[in-house]
């Protein structure tokens, strides 16, 4: 497989090295193509490395940044501020040719702000989107946007199509990725001016357009990809999780009731493990910054190191599917066909 | 407790008087203060009465309406071409006084529109609200709009936050509701210009306003009340009744692998039935259309008589806890203090 260097923002997330850089040893461990550098307070990110037992190497790289991007930090008091954080220093490796990807599970709109100031926008998209992916009935399916952008024109959503679809094309060798538009509704009279707008440009565009589709299709999994502005995206993916964590307890509370139904529950326990795996979110950690001249990978900020991994592993493949030119591409083709 | 008419829409829904019919029964029997008119196609109805070997009497009587609005008919087109529909008799029968509320299990949007068109929206409302009720791990919560209105106002959204906050009062007997304003974040800096206006709104409003709440806030029971424009709330209701079908089938198939699995969950069958009353989705049915001159609860289309017979109740105790009124109380009173 080919090389790939990836810089790992070690102090983002709620537990910062002692997550990041198990979480990066394991990685290299299991991908000998795979070279990692560690990027971030070197006291803090050696420490972690010496607790692992390990050490520097050729494929492990140690480089101190002596700045740390806050959680609750305004995005735009990052950039202007923090030139020498983590997340930036990271960030410039991708810039410089030195990684091809960077990940971070630190503060999701510094991370976009950063990135878009320091790889700039592919040309041909207007704003770059968070696109993350989510299990389906059938599989899995990939929705943008999450977050990046509140307020969405009907060009802003085809672009996240073509995004989308080159993004569920590349990780999961879909040659014709089927995309739908998130609406309330399936009828064309549906939903608002900018959704109807955003229908017809995809209905154009030569994308698999399906058309659109509903909130429950998310996870039936009607769709390989799902084309939303950001803020309904932000709501349906927060919603999820809120749902998902209430059903969880609620499992929970019914089984440890009672010894009575403790004990009863005793033998379905291999089973209901296995249910418990067949839906960890963690499998599904990573969200990808889409639109960019490199690849970033933003994790969740409570990942654990199994979570994390998962979004390492995400900007990996990200960059052998050679994403960003795929998406480059696509936009080409679009303009071509559109002059 | 005080007499209720209700006016029932016995062909909406997917199944009709075979389950409109049966569930109108259980709630006269349930309610000696209850009186029903069942509308729709007489031999319809009256076949369906007769297969539960029960006839019209003084609390249970049957109106014929010769057309049905089907479920995929514009809204626009029920409303002029379907005047003699049983949805719009059973709302007739609210205007003239005749009934005290409605509640049909048929078309959203038809509903809406006759609705609207008949008794009229309160004053000082400008768009009436979907409002519906959702399980949390602390009881329950109220959320509106969930689709009658794709684009909202500031102003809209704020006289959404009254009407949800008067819905939680008169159901759930709280005196001053919190209400949260569904967002991407939680800081003020988040969300578009219109949310961040309506934020304004509420908290100069009067209104117990918590503030911005995000879509896991939902589930997690954090406030009484969730406002937000009907195209997002549509998305996280959808989004959710997926997530949990999905859920539902991904356990049950675990548990039916094999004939080792089937039988290892034998003895836990009574935890994972009472965990799945605990979340049955059909305790939860019955959406209020707020802001009307009377009562309109829509049940969903493809409600169970079950389901069917907790939106009828909850038809019931909107009634008897004056909901309307205490609306237009709310509406007043704020307008005094903005006069």
């Amino acid at each position: 497989m080919s090389k790939v260097v990836v810089a790992v923002d070690c102090m983002g997330g709620d537990h910062g090295p002692e997550v990041t850089v198990p979480s990066a040893l394991a990685a290299v461990d299991a991908d000998s193509d795979l070279s990692i550098v560690l990027v971030g307070l070197s006291d803090a990110v050696s420490g972690a490395l010496k607790a692992a037992g390990r050490k520097e190497s050729e494929r492990l790289r140690v480089l101190h940044a002596p700045e740390v991007v806050t959680m609750d930090e305004a995005p735009a008091g990052a950039l202007r501020n923090k030139k020498k954080s983590s997340m930036r220093v990271a960030i410039n490796l991708v810039k410089s040719g030195e990684a091809h990807a960077c990940i971070s599970a630190g503060n999701t709109g510094a991370l976009m702000a950063t990135s878009r100031f320091v790889l700039k926008t592919l040309s041909g998209i207007e704003r770059p989107a968070i696109g993350g992916v989510l299990p389906t009935m059938k599989g899995r399916t990939y929705m943008l946007d999450l977050g990046a952008n509140v307020d969405c024109t009907p060009m802003q959503l085809l672009q996240f199509g073509i995004m989308g679809a080159s993004l569920a094309g590349a990780l999961d060798h879909i040659d014709s990725p089927s995309v739908g538009l998130l609406n309330i509704g399936v009828e064309d009279i549906k939903g608002n001016d900018t959704v109807k707008q955003a229908a017809e440009l995809l209905r154009a565009s030569g994308l698999n357009f399906y058309g659109n589709v509903e909130g429950d299709d998310i996870y039936k999994g009607t769709v390989d990809v799902i084309v939303c502005d950001g803020f309904v995206g932000n709501v349906a993916l927060k919603t999820s999780e809120g749902l998902a964590q209430m059903l969880g307890g609620m499992l929970r509370r019914e089984v440890e009731r009672t010894w009575l139904t403790r004990l009863s529950c005793l033998s379905a326990l291999p089973v209901m493990k296995s249910f418990k795996r067949s839906v960890d979110h963690r499998r599904y950690n990573g969200a990808s910054l889409l639109g960019l001249h490199g690849v970033v990978v933003k994790s969740h900020g409570s990942a654990d190191s199994f979570a994390f991994g998962f979004a390492l592993r995400r900007a990996v493949e990200e960059v052998r599917s050679g994403l960003s030119a795929r998406i480059g591409e696509r936009v080409n083709e679009l303009q071509r066909g559109a002059a």
